[in-house]
Protein backbone atom coordinates (compact mmCIF):
# COMPACT_ATOMS: atom_id res chain seq x y z
CA UNK A 1 0.00 0.00 0.00
CA UNK A 2 2.91 1.82 0.64
CA UNK A 3 5.02 1.26 -1.99
CA UNK A 4 1.93 2.07 -4.47
CA UNK A 5 1.58 5.53 -3.18
CA UNK A 6 5.55 6.15 -3.16
CA UNK A 7 6.00 4.80 -6.36
CA UNK A 8 2.97 6.97 -7.81
CA UNK A 9 4.94 10.20 -6.28
CA UNK A 10 8.00 9.38 -7.11
CA UNK A 11 7.56 8.94 -11.12
CA UNK A 12 7.42 13.30 -10.30
CA UNK A 13 9.44 14.03 -7.49
CA UNK A 14 12.00 11.61 -5.43
CA UNK A 15 11.80 11.22 -1.58
CA UNK A 16 13.73 10.08 1.13
CA UNK A 17 12.68 7.25 3.57
CA UNK A 18 12.22 10.26 6.12
CA UNK A 19 10.35 12.08 3.39
CA UNK A 20 8.10 9.21 2.66
CA UNK A 21 7.00 8.62 6.02
CA UNK A 22 6.31 12.42 6.49
CA UNK A 23 3.84 12.10 3.40
CA UNK A 24 2.52 8.84 4.26
CA UNK A 25 1.71 9.61 8.16
CA UNK A 26 -0.64 12.20 6.48
CA UNK A 27 -3.15 9.56 4.79
CA UNK A 28 -5.88 7.50 6.16
CA UNK A 29 -6.68 3.93 3.97
CA UNK A 30 -9.90 3.08 3.59
CA UNK A 31 -12.27 0.37 2.48
CA UNK A 32 -15.71 0.62 0.48
CA UNK A 33 -17.97 -1.71 -0.98
CA UNK A 34 -19.12 -1.47 -4.20
CA UNK A 35 -22.25 0.52 -4.24
CA UNK A 36 -20.99 2.97 -1.37
CA UNK A 37 -20.60 6.02 -1.62
CA UNK A 38 -17.49 8.05 -0.50
CA UNK A 39 -18.94 11.61 -1.69
CA UNK A 40 -22.71 12.48 -1.50
CA UNK A 41 -24.34 15.48 -3.14
CA UNK A 42 -25.23 18.08 -0.77
CA UNK A 43 -22.58 16.64 1.79
CA UNK A 44 -19.17 17.91 3.65
CA UNK A 45 -15.95 16.65 1.20
CA UNK A 46 -13.99 15.10 3.95
CA UNK A 47 -11.00 13.63 1.51
CA UNK A 48 -8.81 14.04 -1.86
CA UNK A 49 -8.94 9.95 -2.58
CA UNK A 50 -5.82 8.39 -4.50
CA UNK A 51 -7.30 5.28 -5.72
CA UNK A 52 -5.39 1.84 -4.80
CA UNK A 53 -7.49 -0.80 -6.48
CA UNK A 54 -10.90 -0.42 -7.56
CA UNK A 55 -13.36 1.80 -9.73
CA UNK A 56 -15.14 4.73 -9.07
CA UNK A 57 -17.46 7.03 -10.47
CA UNK A 58 -18.22 10.79 -10.41
CA UNK A 59 -21.86 11.77 -11.17
CA UNK A 60 -23.23 15.03 -11.33
CA UNK A 61 -27.28 14.72 -10.91
CA UNK A 62 -29.49 17.11 -13.29
CA UNK A 63 -32.46 18.51 -12.12
CA UNK A 64 -34.64 16.27 -13.89
CA UNK A 65 -32.55 13.40 -12.35
CA UNK A 66 -30.73 11.86 -14.74
CA UNK A 67 -26.96 10.62 -13.48
CA UNK A 68 -23.77 12.30 -15.71
CA UNK A 69 -20.04 10.75 -15.16
CA UNK A 70 -17.74 13.31 -15.02
CA UNK A 71 -15.06 11.02 -14.30
CA UNK A 72 -14.13 7.43 -13.89
CA UNK A 73 -11.04 7.13 -10.73
CA UNK A 74 -9.29 3.93 -10.96
CA UNK A 75 -5.79 2.50 -9.61
CA UNK A 76 -3.23 5.78 -9.57
CA UNK A 77 -6.01 8.20 -9.71
CA UNK A 78 -6.57 11.32 -7.40
CA UNK A 79 -10.47 11.84 -7.21
CA UNK A 80 -12.59 14.21 -4.86
CA UNK A 81 -15.17 16.58 -5.84
CA UNK A 82 -12.57 19.52 -6.03
CA UNK A 83 -14.15 22.63 -5.88
CA UNK A 84 -16.32 21.53 -2.85
CA UNK A 85 -13.11 20.13 -1.31
CA UNK A 86 -10.73 23.25 -1.90
CA UNK A 87 -13.64 25.35 -0.80
CA UNK A 88 -15.25 23.72 2.08
CA UNK A 89 -18.50 23.79 0.51
CA UNK A 90 -21.15 21.11 0.27
CA UNK A 91 -20.70 18.53 -2.68
CA UNK A 92 -22.42 19.24 -5.98
CA UNK A 93 -21.43 15.80 -7.07
CA UNK A 94 -21.45 12.31 -5.94
CA UNK A 95 -18.30 9.84 -5.55
CA UNK A 96 -19.43 5.90 -5.80
CA UNK A 97 -17.85 2.39 -6.06
CA UNK A 98 -18.30 0.48 -9.06
CA UNK A 99 -16.27 -2.33 -7.65
CA UNK A 100 -14.71 -3.04 -4.12
CA UNK A 101 -12.48 -0.23 -3.66
CA UNK A 102 -9.44 0.74 -1.46
CA UNK A 103 -8.26 4.33 -1.69
CA UNK A 104 -5.98 7.19 0.68
CA UNK A 105 -7.98 9.71 2.22
CA UNK A 106 -6.14 13.23 2.39
CA UNK A 107 -8.12 15.71 3.98
CA UNK A 108 -7.75 19.16 3.59
CA UNK A 109 -6.16 19.90 6.79
CA UNK A 110 -3.42 17.12 6.44
CA UNK A 111 -3.41 18.64 2.59
CA UNK A 112 -2.15 21.79 4.04
CA UNK A 113 0.39 20.30 6.88
CA UNK A 114 1.81 18.12 4.17
CA UNK A 115 2.41 20.65 1.50
CA UNK A 116 3.50 23.34 4.44
CA UNK A 117 6.01 20.42 5.37
CA UNK A 118 7.56 19.00 3.00
CA UNK A 119 7.93 22.05 -0.53
CA UNK A 120 8.18 18.80 -2.97
CA UNK A 121 4.76 17.43 -2.23
CA UNK A 122 3.48 21.32 -3.87
CA UNK A 123 5.46 20.79 -7.25
CA UNK A 124 3.63 16.87 -7.31
CA UNK A 125 0.51 18.21 -6.91
CA UNK A 126 1.05 21.25 -9.29
CA UNK A 127 2.28 18.94 -11.43
CA UNK A 128 -0.66 16.47 -11.03
CA UNK A 129 -3.19 19.56 -11.40
CA UNK A 130 -1.58 20.46 -14.78
CA UNK A 131 -2.02 17.41 -16.09
CA UNK A 132 -5.25 17.53 -15.01
CA UNK A 133 -6.19 20.77 -16.77
CA UNK A 134 -4.87 19.33 -19.88
CA UNK A 135 -6.28 15.98 -19.78
CA UNK A 136 -9.77 17.70 -19.48
CA UNK A 137 -9.24 20.52 -22.14
CA UNK A 138 -8.55 17.34 -24.10
CA UNK A 139 -11.77 15.99 -23.49
CA UNK A 140 -13.48 19.46 -24.04
CA UNK A 141 -11.74 19.57 -27.69
CA UNK A 142 -13.20 16.04 -28.19
CA UNK A 143 -16.73 17.43 -27.64
CA UNK A 144 -16.35 20.26 -29.70
CA UNK A 145 -14.39 18.14 -32.59
CA UNK A 146 -15.27 14.45 -32.33
CA UNK A 147 -18.90 12.81 -33.50
CA UNK A 148 -20.25 9.99 -30.58
CA UNK A 149 -18.93 7.43 -33.00
CA UNK A 150 -15.79 9.07 -32.70
CA UNK A 151 -15.69 9.92 -29.00
CA UNK A 152 -16.56 6.12 -28.14
CA UNK A 153 -12.94 4.72 -30.50
CA UNK A 154 -10.92 7.49 -29.02
CA UNK A 155 -12.21 6.24 -25.10
CA UNK A 156 -11.43 2.22 -26.37
CA UNK A 157 -7.94 3.09 -27.50
CA UNK A 158 -7.21 5.44 -24.34
CA UNK A 159 -8.49 3.07 -21.58
CA UNK A 160 -9.32 -0.41 -22.75
CA UNK A 161 -9.32 -1.69 -19.66
CA UNK A 162 -12.17 0.72 -18.75
CA UNK A 163 -14.11 -0.53 -21.25
CA UNK A 164 -13.82 -4.44 -19.85
CA UNK A 165 -15.20 -3.24 -16.27
CA UNK A 166 -17.73 -1.16 -16.71
CA UNK A 167 -21.32 -1.25 -18.08
CA UNK A 168 -22.49 0.14 -21.31
CA UNK A 169 -25.42 2.37 -19.70
CA UNK A 170 -22.11 3.70 -17.62
CA UNK A 171 -19.83 4.75 -20.90
CA UNK A 172 -23.20 6.38 -22.20
CA UNK A 173 -23.69 8.49 -19.13
CA UNK A 174 -20.04 8.71 -19.68
CA UNK A 175 -20.27 10.41 -23.70
CA UNK A 176 -23.44 12.21 -23.02
CA UNK A 177 -24.93 9.70 -25.45
CA UNK A 178 -27.95 7.40 -24.81
CA UNK A 179 -27.86 3.75 -24.04
CA UNK A 180 -29.55 3.23 -27.48
CA UNK A 181 -26.93 5.18 -29.47
CA UNK A 182 -23.55 3.57 -27.53
CA UNK A 183 -25.16 -0.05 -28.54
CA UNK A 184 -25.22 1.27 -32.32
CA UNK A 185 -21.94 2.39 -31.91
CA UNK A 186 -20.15 -0.39 -30.35
CA UNK A 187 -21.98 -3.35 -32.06
CA UNK B 1 1.80 46.78 -15.45
CA UNK B 2 4.18 45.62 -12.86
CA UNK B 3 0.98 46.24 -10.53
CA UNK B 4 -1.70 44.08 -12.04
CA UNK B 5 0.85 41.47 -11.79
CA UNK B 6 1.82 41.90 -8.04
CA UNK B 7 -2.04 42.23 -7.33
CA UNK B 8 -3.04 39.28 -9.10
CA UNK B 9 -0.41 37.03 -7.84
CA UNK B 10 -1.27 38.38 -4.01
CA UNK B 11 -4.66 37.58 -4.38
CA UNK B 12 -3.21 34.14 -3.34
CA UNK B 13 -0.06 34.32 -2.20
CA UNK B 14 1.85 37.83 -0.20
CA UNK B 15 5.04 39.59 -1.72
CA UNK B 16 7.59 41.43 0.09
CA UNK B 17 9.10 44.08 -2.59
CA UNK B 18 11.82 41.83 -2.72
CA UNK B 19 10.29 39.22 -3.49
CA UNK B 20 8.16 40.56 -6.30
CA UNK B 21 11.15 41.88 -7.57
CA UNK B 22 12.04 38.57 -8.34
CA UNK B 23 9.19 37.14 -9.69
CA UNK B 24 8.94 40.68 -12.27
CA UNK B 25 12.90 39.93 -13.08
CA UNK B 26 11.60 36.19 -14.39
CA UNK B 27 8.82 37.84 -17.61
CA UNK B 28 9.19 39.99 -20.51
CA UNK B 29 6.33 42.24 -21.55
CA UNK B 30 5.60 42.46 -25.06
CA UNK B 31 2.80 43.80 -27.21
CA UNK B 32 0.71 42.36 -29.97
CA UNK B 33 -1.85 43.79 -32.80
CA UNK B 34 -5.15 42.32 -33.43
CA UNK B 35 -4.68 38.95 -35.83
CA UNK B 36 -1.45 38.29 -35.01
CA UNK B 37 -0.30 34.97 -33.25
CA UNK B 38 1.07 33.89 -30.44
CA UNK B 39 1.00 30.69 -30.81
CA UNK B 40 1.16 29.12 -34.10
CA UNK B 41 -0.19 25.67 -34.42
CA UNK B 42 2.96 22.72 -35.37
CA UNK B 43 5.53 25.52 -33.94
CA UNK B 44 7.28 25.02 -30.63
CA UNK B 45 5.40 26.98 -27.85
CA UNK B 46 7.88 29.50 -25.90
CA UNK B 47 5.82 30.95 -23.01
CA UNK B 48 2.89 30.88 -20.67
CA UNK B 49 1.06 34.13 -20.98
CA UNK B 50 -0.38 36.73 -18.72
CA UNK B 51 -2.84 38.60 -20.06
CA UNK B 52 -2.50 42.31 -18.89
CA UNK B 53 -5.09 43.58 -21.75
CA UNK B 54 -6.86 42.94 -24.82
CA UNK B 55 -8.38 39.21 -25.51
CA UNK B 56 -7.19 36.11 -27.39
CA UNK B 57 -8.77 33.20 -28.56
CA UNK B 58 -7.07 29.31 -27.83
CA UNK B 59 -8.09 27.34 -31.05
CA UNK B 60 -7.87 24.30 -32.08
CA UNK B 61 -8.02 23.32 -36.05
CA UNK B 62 -9.81 19.83 -37.08
CA UNK B 63 -9.05 17.79 -39.67
CA UNK B 64 -11.60 18.99 -42.23
CA UNK B 65 -9.99 23.24 -40.98
CA UNK B 66 -12.92 24.18 -39.41
CA UNK B 67 -11.91 26.05 -36.03
CA UNK B 68 -12.82 25.11 -32.65
CA UNK B 69 -12.20 27.64 -29.70
CA UNK B 70 -11.29 25.92 -26.80
CA UNK B 71 -10.81 28.91 -24.82
CA UNK B 72 -10.88 33.18 -24.41
CA UNK B 73 -8.10 35.09 -22.66
CA UNK B 74 -8.58 38.17 -21.27
CA UNK B 75 -7.17 40.72 -18.66
CA UNK B 76 -6.08 38.92 -15.52
CA UNK B 77 -6.04 34.93 -17.26
CA UNK B 78 -3.07 33.01 -17.99
CA UNK B 79 -3.29 31.12 -21.45
CA UNK B 80 -1.31 28.79 -23.74
CA UNK B 81 -0.81 25.63 -25.41
CA UNK B 82 -0.33 24.04 -21.61
CA UNK B 83 0.51 20.52 -23.08
CA UNK B 84 3.29 21.59 -25.82
CA UNK B 85 4.37 23.89 -23.48
CA UNK B 86 5.58 21.52 -20.54
CA UNK B 87 6.00 18.76 -22.80
CA UNK B 88 8.30 21.18 -25.11
CA UNK B 89 6.27 19.45 -28.04
CA UNK B 90 4.78 21.22 -30.53
CA UNK B 91 1.74 23.12 -30.50
CA UNK B 92 -1.68 21.24 -31.41
CA UNK B 93 -3.28 24.46 -31.09
CA UNK B 94 -2.91 28.73 -32.11
CA UNK B 95 -3.24 31.27 -30.04
CA UNK B 96 -4.26 34.73 -32.03
CA UNK B 97 -5.25 38.19 -31.01
CA UNK B 98 -8.89 39.36 -31.61
CA UNK B 99 -7.99 42.66 -29.62
CA UNK B 100 -4.81 44.61 -29.69
CA UNK B 101 -3.52 42.75 -26.51
CA UNK B 102 -0.47 43.18 -23.88
CA UNK B 103 0.99 40.11 -22.25
CA UNK B 104 3.53 39.06 -19.89
CA UNK B 105 5.79 35.56 -21.20
CA UNK B 106 7.27 33.39 -19.16
CA UNK B 107 9.35 30.96 -20.06
CA UNK B 108 9.90 27.17 -18.95
CA UNK B 109 12.88 27.76 -18.31
CA UNK B 110 12.04 30.98 -16.19
CA UNK B 111 8.85 29.34 -15.13
CA UNK B 112 11.62 26.36 -13.24
CA UNK B 113 13.85 29.15 -12.07
CA UNK B 114 11.11 31.28 -10.42
CA UNK B 115 9.52 27.88 -8.85
CA UNK B 116 13.09 26.97 -7.55
CA UNK B 117 13.84 30.39 -6.15
CA UNK B 118 10.50 31.34 -4.66
CA UNK B 119 8.33 28.58 -2.86
CA UNK B 120 5.43 30.68 -3.03
CA UNK B 121 4.88 30.51 -6.87
CA UNK B 122 4.72 27.05 -6.71
CA UNK B 123 1.71 27.14 -4.71
CA UNK B 124 0.13 29.95 -6.75
CA UNK B 125 0.82 27.63 -9.64
CA UNK B 126 -1.14 24.74 -8.05
CA UNK B 127 -3.92 27.30 -7.03
CA UNK B 128 -4.19 28.41 -10.09
CA UNK B 129 -4.13 24.95 -11.69
CA UNK B 130 -6.47 23.50 -9.39
CA UNK B 131 -8.75 26.02 -9.90
CA UNK B 132 -8.07 26.09 -14.13
CA UNK B 133 -8.81 21.73 -13.74
CA UNK B 134 -12.10 22.94 -11.74
CA UNK B 135 -13.93 25.33 -14.16
CA UNK B 136 -13.05 22.81 -17.36
CA UNK B 137 -14.82 20.16 -15.58
CA UNK B 138 -17.43 22.72 -14.90
CA UNK B 139 -17.24 23.27 -18.62
CA UNK B 140 -17.94 19.51 -19.38
CA UNK B 141 -20.83 18.76 -17.09
CA UNK B 142 -22.18 21.91 -18.98
CA UNK B 143 -21.80 19.38 -22.69
CA UNK B 144 -22.91 16.52 -20.82
CA UNK B 145 -25.84 18.93 -18.93
CA UNK B 146 -26.87 21.75 -20.54
CA UNK B 147 -29.04 22.33 -23.66
CA UNK B 148 -27.04 25.12 -26.79
CA UNK B 149 -29.68 27.55 -25.22
CA UNK B 150 -28.67 26.87 -21.84
CA UNK B 151 -24.83 26.63 -22.35
CA UNK B 152 -25.19 29.94 -24.40
CA UNK B 153 -26.83 31.63 -21.38
CA UNK B 154 -24.94 30.29 -18.68
CA UNK B 155 -22.34 32.13 -20.86
CA UNK B 156 -23.54 34.90 -21.23
CA UNK B 157 -24.03 35.09 -17.25
CA UNK B 158 -20.61 33.67 -16.81
CA UNK B 159 -18.33 36.81 -18.53
CA UNK B 160 -20.99 39.46 -19.89
CA UNK B 161 -18.55 41.73 -21.36
CA UNK B 162 -17.08 38.72 -23.33
CA UNK B 163 -20.26 38.98 -25.21
CA UNK B 164 -19.85 42.63 -26.45
CA UNK B 165 -16.33 42.02 -27.46
CA UNK B 166 -16.38 38.64 -29.36
CA UNK B 167 -18.24 38.03 -32.72
CA UNK B 168 -21.13 35.69 -32.84
CA UNK B 169 -19.12 33.51 -34.97
CA UNK B 170 -16.55 32.94 -32.42
CA UNK B 171 -18.90 32.54 -29.58
CA UNK B 172 -20.54 29.78 -31.51
CA UNK B 173 -16.92 28.45 -32.23
CA UNK B 174 -16.77 28.14 -28.95
CA UNK B 175 -20.39 26.72 -27.96
CA UNK B 176 -20.13 23.95 -30.33
CA UNK B 177 -22.72 25.19 -32.46
CA UNK B 178 -23.25 26.65 -35.36
CA UNK B 179 -23.33 30.80 -36.61
CA UNK B 180 -27.02 29.77 -37.42
CA UNK B 181 -27.90 28.06 -34.41
CA UNK B 182 -26.48 30.78 -32.25
CA UNK B 183 -28.41 33.29 -34.08
CA UNK B 184 -31.73 31.49 -33.01
CA UNK B 185 -30.90 31.37 -29.63
CA UNK B 186 -29.85 34.63 -29.17
CA UNK B 187 -32.64 36.27 -30.60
Amino acid sequence: MQEILRRHIEKIVPLSDEEFAFVWAHFTAKKYKKHQFLIQEGEAVKYHYFVLSGLLKLVYTDEAGKEHIVSFAMEDWWESDFYAFYTQTKATMSLECLEDTKVLCLSLDDYKKLCDGLQKMVRFFLEKANFGFIGSQRRIISWLTLSSKERYEQLLKQYPSLIQRVPKSLLAAYLGVSRETLSRLSS
